[in-house]
């Protein structure tokens, strides 16, 4: 099917604390997920109207209702230089706060990218180039899906193109050079290279550019190359599947840790990988375990699709060129305010994390930015590890049942760390000097 | 001695993976070490001579004759949100190599401050916690040393001051945020703060500062105020041992691989710090127990200290603060060209590294930089981690001797990965323009 010989599997022992399957709510849900849409025929989307924009494997993925996946050899190996991720006690953290809480934080800054995209990308790089697939494209706001995108295309021997929000790719100048150290294509979008493109800058030259302009760049030149796919950094089914890896490690660090399980847990909730990656192994053992950890979402209080949006289908992108999607929405035409957390200002919720926040079991808890960075420099000057603007929402969510009580004493509160902030950190200066 | 409550133990069990002990090659050097020399008298330098500037903890080490040391309870929790440090099977790069070796690198990134200089930093900034002192002072460059004494003053609740050289100050502005994210102030060295900087700028308004005059600052600003110490971060005794957790945990880690020690050991040399702390405990398993793991310090053409230096005393500051130190040195008024591996840019050699290699117990080689950031380059894209400009030459000197054969075939290969290049992104921007 394909000579690309970088996805044969090593065949190098791979160490057992790295999951070997990942985790699929749709499996536990209580009442099924509601199915995409086709646009055209409001009819539920087949494999086919998928396959011109995604490999067998992760369409296979999108649809699936089995329980555990099987994680490729391949894919395993390529977790084995950042996974396991930590799983921290934030002893120091405690001592400030005087709690008697156990704090502990899930890490995925540690990963080459920084952040928990690579746990997806690399998969669905390696479901690509068993496909026979030679180029991804994708979109990117701030960079951090870019950035793994082109990590996992340099490792997997594939081409990568990344059409970056204009301004970003302009503000954030180390994200794209990030890009093109892994030998990638990352381009201002909009862009000269595709109709998309042309068009609106004929129409609005001076534009700033978005994501869904961005996600429209991509997908034309993915579906206009028969040797090309387009990838995605969150909201989708397999995206959530991927992240799993996340909740996983962290049930069995509790174990070893001597906890019995998780009693909150807070997770920064902008598409929902993340989050979701993070809580559904948790909300999956509530549902057939009889367990009660609580999951609260924390989004930021400028794009509150959970706590303020509609559950109804709308589209995924701005441009509407998505399938529709049953999800928390703020209406795919809302322009959220341009907080730092960039990776959060998605209008929409992962129609997983939508039909579990539908169904009761998570909650979710909207914070705004000044609150988030306050809690950012606490965790940085206690911890050591400055948080990703993203990150710091979850971090907020648990001062706040602590401090407030909510918490409760001696309950054991784990925050999922999605990323550093390393590359943020010119948002860190911004709030210091105010 | 003091109030400081950060400096207690929380008591909390620790992975005991992380040392319990530091190493200190001078227990085993075959002759010993050559002292440090008071200028003035060019006698040896006593503790007395030393207390103006640092802690007695730190006062000892530098002294010492133990081959282990204690590491304090304190300063091993706080190891703990990044250490052990992981060592990774470079599995995907044997693979484009077509290497029988099996190559292992000890990657010190993962530190929240990316590099493995918060090993000494946390260190020295405890002692002086101990000793009551409220407030830090360094120099720093490029900023990886500055940013960890930033953290570590911080996770001890202490002030931390840093000078850092104007050119760097002007041009890398992360590390400085970073610095101040962790409530560090940073100071554009000449700075108007000090004697010394208030007499450069009269005398050179327009300089580009340097590593010694933010020096002097930095000593200045210590010495005149009895609560406040200097810190440092490479070359002297204390910060090779501190560092010796990288070599100890690599040992480990390399006997649960299954192997029985490394065959060859490849460190980037600037002051010494990192090559040291790799090299020194698998030196000393040469000298007692005959083992024969050959180490080969790799340092940048530029800045040749061990490949074209005399071995002579000399300053460890371009103006002649410091004591007196038998080491290679390119003469302590040594100007190295702009490379961007800021952090290997010294005239001289950490004394104990000097001595090691002045006994034939290291090797050293130099390389020019196209060479290293190509060989960066190669690694990224193989294992998915950017590494720091100053970790390339570690890599360079591996690549070196796989496809030369001078390592033979079926050879153990450990490289010193120092710290991870995602702030140096503009660095590789600029080798790839060309």
């Amino acid at each position: 099917m394909t000579d690309n010989p970088r996805i044969q599997p090593l065949g190098f022992p791979i160490d057992n604390h790295i999951p070997a399957r990942w985790y699929n709510l749709a499996a536990d849900f209580p009442e099924p997920m509601p199915p995409y849409l086709n646009p055209q025929t409001r009819e539920p989307i087949t494999a086919k109207d998928l396959e011109p924009l995604f490999a067998p494997g992760l369409i296979e993925l999108e649809m699936s209702k089995e329980r555990y996946i099987d994680i490729p050899q391949r894919v395993r190996e390529l977790y084995t230089n950042f996974r396991p991720a930590p799983l921290y006690r934030a002893h120091n953290l405690e001592q400030e706060l005087g709690t008697k809480c156990r704090i502990y934080y899930k890490y995925e800054g540690n990963s080459p990218a920084g952040s928990h995209k690579p746990n997806s990308a690399l998969a669905q790089a390696y479901y690509n180039a068993v496909a026979g697939i030679k180029r991804l494209t994708t979109e990117t706001g701030a960079g951090q899906w870019g950035a793994s995108l082109a990590m996992a295309c340099s490792m997997l021997g594939m081409d990568c193109e990344v059409w970056q929000v204009r301004s970003s790719y302009d503000q954030k100048p180390y994200r794209r050079m990030q890009m093109e150290t892994y030998g990638a294509k990352c381009w201002s979008s909009p862009s000269d290279r595709t109709e998309a493109g042309r068009r609106i800058q004929a129409e609005n030259p001076d534009t700033s550019g978005s994501l869904g302009m961005a996600i429209s760049e991509a997908v034309e030149s993915a579906v206009s190359d028969p040797q090309a796919h387009y990838a995605l950094g969150s909201v989708m089914n397999q995206v959530i599947i991927h992240q799993t890896v996340i909740g996983l490690e962290a049930q069995a660090q509790l174990a070893k840790a001597g906890e019995s399980g998780a009693d909150f847990i807070f997770g920064c909730a902008g598409g929902g990988s993340n989050l979701g990656g993070l809580a559904t192994p948790f909300i999956g053992e509530n549902l057939r375990e009889g367990k009660n950890a609580r999951v609260v979402a924390c989004e930021p209080a400028a794009c509150p699709s959970l706590t303020q949006g509609e559950y109804r289908y709308d589209f995924g992108d701005m441009s509407g060129l998505t399938p529709l999607m049953k999800m928390y929405t703020l209406g795919h035409e809302f322009v959220p305010d341009p907080i730092h957390a960039g990776g959060l200002r998605y209008h929409g919720m992962a129609p997983m994390v939508s039909h579990a926040y539908h169904l009761g079991l998570m909650e979710a808890r909207a914070y705004p930015q000044e609150q988030t960075f306050a809690a950012g420099l606490e965790f940085a000057r206690a911890e050591g590890i400055i948080p990703a603007p993203e990150s710091t929402h979850a971090i907020t969510g648990a001062l706040d049942f602590i401090r407030s009580g909510e918490a409760g004493d001696d309950q054991v509160v784990l925050i999922g760390l999605s990323g550093n902030g390393v590359l943020d950190l010119a948002a860190y200066h911004q709030v210091l000097k105010k």
